[in-house]
């Protein structure tokens, strides 16, 4: 369908002079609307054209008939009519030598009846002959904030270094406010629903090739060119940083898959084997996802295993310990040397400070906390660090958010001076008073601009370090393996 | 050291006529004076002492110089002088006929080194000739808010039927600050720390037996007795739901929990054995036990396997659906009867509906959203229910709120009246939007009001649900084996 390569050459995807929403309505919920608002909110630069032959004006943009009637030329078009319809659009977007046609419009393919599938093909066949390119249908189309293009307003204006192409709608949206609020920013995000032109390996051999883009991320639940898409999956990985959650690898989720995008979910095992040989790192869920991507976004590759654990609490540190060793990594003992500084600098309780640190033995002393585990971050065998910020201990004490805040300060001073990557566990702002909930939103923020993940479980920080460390660990020894066995029955 | 069975008869450590405080403070950063404002405020009833020599009062509390100038009974005692001191205390306690010290003052045993392991034997030795019972040292104490008990201020007041024992303080304050806000309610906590004289075994035996406990839900790192652990747990698990985590399952864990309790943490291999012949759900952190806990609390065990789940979006549904599988439940198909009922009910939308229910589908119409999911909860083949109630949906939208209260309320009705075990997933209320975080709390709280457990994730409730199924298969098909050859290593 697309020759080899050819997803490179998309940037004029991202960079339309104009646009122009057809089905757009003056109803506030339907998207038709929202795409109009969003252009004028997130600062789209071009011009913007609304169609819709009942109405003059929606939100200060003139409102055509139709797509043929606006005088000017347009480069990219938001479709939001009903299917039926779309031939007879896309006709017209040919006549107007439109380059891209987003389909937020849905009920093709996935529908699973020949009517909607027949539909799907058709546009497809009056788009491949006319030399516009389709992305969806069935989808949010491209969220890239550098140029004001977005489909949800709770995404951030800002941009930043991920790329993200998702088959689903819901899950782009998910990751890119749920993850924004953790500090993931975006180059720029595409969700493609059922790829009936543009598809998987057009987006990750662009991502793998555009440099505004340092970490890809995948949300994909069939493909549509087994082979290709394999060369795409492992140039981009050999690239970037790719981690991929597959939807469908069940049953159920296979069916699902059918019902929502049309899509053939293929076999776990096929699929297992091919990010594992790949060097994707696969995920199962959003908020994994999330987890990996801030790994690759803010920690540097760490040298060994050895983490140094410094958290709150007896039960939190044994906890710490148990989810550091269940997870891969190596909690480790202290060796006398560094003892002797521990009993020089905390003589009442030299011999109660271990690995993991339970940070409440030092009463709140800020001072105290800081030169004991600068100790541990500096220590040569300390290959990484695990912080637990526990909301809890800190602030139900006197003068809790003051101490709360002077450790934040001191682990994030203590985290730069070492130069180690430094995992920060917060706990979770579901709280009903709105001075702690504020605490903790701002405490994580504070974390990631100054450039730390944060998790919201020590577990989940500790299993983020340790497959971060295994993808390096893999990188660095793994030699090209092809398997064609597998590859081809994708 | 205590005799078979003693646990039961420790009705009256938690029914205290006086108390008094000794080494109370006047700054309010201690814990001597934390556990003054805790017994007034938690509006502890009977008579309340402070004892410090340097005071006159505290939070009007009089302050007497020691207890022994206190001119009556105390029954109980809270120790928060420094480990020096303690033997000295607790000869006077025996001299005034106390019945229950709770030692807050930590340095013991758990120090690892011979004045501290010393004192501890000292204690107990003292305290066993005088008839006096220890709790701790090194723990937080009681938590029993109908008899106004306290370790915390941000527990609630409410009680319930959850019976905690947790050797970590840190656990038991996180439990139940953490747990209440989703819903968890204490009968009675017991932090008890290095467990020099009431143990893991007293408390056990004490909630088997407990008509105010329903669940059982414990913290362990080391055990006193083996045999009569093994004992306990079997009985225990045999009356009620008993959920444990064990502390140091892992090299480093093991190290911990030597370092925090003094207490040996044992091979995991024995632990895993035993856990699973008693009947007990283990868990492996604090999150998953709340999980747990929620699920035998708010749900009915259900016939079988087979879920029905109500999500919003395409690939929500997909997600859904693995999360499902992967957790060893069946997303069953709807057969052609209830097929039918769709397409009456959705003439335009019918052939979109499946298992799950993409319920983006409805366009926020809550009427048709709660007539089509009602019958697939109501369907007889649909065992138990899982539904989304996904903020980022419902909040986004014009009249936002109004939508998502109005789903949320269709919900609750269509739980309530299919009489199913139905688990609600919740997104994260960690959002920088004051009114979206208020109107996620306040969901989760509605939810659990109206007697359904609400869970962070979907993979998370899936897997509450497959376990709770787990435990009630297990139970019915257990006949009680005895495996003498690993209880005796214990």
């Amino acid at each position: 369908m697309t020759a080899k390569g050819e997803g490179q050459n998309l940037e004029y995807i991202f960079h339309p002079r104009s646009i122009a929403v057809v089905g757009a309505s003056a109803e506030p919920r339907k998207q038709g609307h929202v795409y109009l608002e969003l252009l004028r909110d997130f600062g789209f630069s071009g011009k913007v054209y609304a169609v819709n032959p009942k109405l003059k004006q929606i939100l200060g943009f003139t409102c055509y008939p139709s797509l043929k009637d606006i005088p000017k030329p347009v480069d990219y078009v938001i479709c939001c009519i009903p299917a039926p319809s779309t031939p007879q659009l896309i006709s017209e977007c040919v006549a107007k030598r439109v380059k891209v046609v987003h389909l937020f419009t849905g009920r093709f393919g996935e529908t699973g009846n020949e009517e909607g599938a027949r539909l799907e093909r058709e546009i497809v066949r009056i788009a491949q002959k006319g030399g516009v390119r389709l992305i969806g249908p069935n989808c949010m189309g491209i969220y890239y904030p550098k140029a004001g293009l977005a489909f949800k307003f709770n995404s951030p204006k800002e941009g930043g270094d991920l790329g993200f192409l998702s088959q689903s709608g819901n899950n782009a949206v998910a990751l890119c406010y749920r993850g924004s609020l953790r500090g993931l920013r975006f180059s720029k995000v595409i969700s493609y629903g059922n790829a009936c032109d543009l598809n998987e390996s057009d987006f990750l051999e662009y991502f793998a090739h555009d440099p505004e883009t340092r970490i890809i991320a995948a949300y994909i639940e069939g493909v549509k060119d087994g082979p290709r898409f394999v060369r795409a999956l492992k140039e981009a990985a050999q690239a970037k940083p790719v981690i991929v959650l597959k939807g469908g690898r069940t049953e159920a989720g296979t069916r699902a898959v059918a019902a929502h995008t049309g899509a053939l979910a293929g076999s776990k095992t096929i699929w297992d084997t091919l990010f594992n040989q790949a060097g994707v790192v696969q995920v199962d869920t959003l908020e994994e996802m999330a987890d990996m991507i801030l790994a690759f976004k803010f920690l540097t590759p760490p040298k060994g295993r050895n983490v140094g654990v410094i958290g709150a609490g007896g039960g939190g540190s044994v906890q710490a310990a148990d989810d550091c060793e269940r997870a891969g990594l190596s909690v480790l003992q202290y060796p006398p040397e560094i003892r002797d500084e521990f009993k020089r600098l905390a003589p009442d309780i030299w011999d109660w400070i271990g690995n993991p640190i339970d940070v409440s033995i030092f009463g709140g002393e800020v001072a105290a906390t800081y030169e004991i585990t600068r100790l541990v971050a500096t220590h040569s065998e300390t290959d990484a660090l695990i912080v637990g910020a526990s909301d809890e201990w800190f602030l139900d004490r006197a003068q809790g958010k003051a101490l709360f805040q002077g450790t934040i300060q001191a682990f994030i001073k203590m985290g730069k001076e070492c130069q180690k990557p430094m995992a920060v566990v917060l706990g979770s702002a579901g709280v009903p008073e709105s001075w702690r909930w504020k605490a903790v939103i701002q405490a994580e923020r504070t974390f990631f601009e100054a450039g730390f993940p944060v998790f919201p479980t020590l577990s989940r920080a500790a299993k983020a370090v340790s497959r971060l460390i295994e993808h390096w660990e893999r990188l660095l020894a793994s030699a090209s393996i092809e398997d064609k066995r597998v590859y081809s029955t994708l």
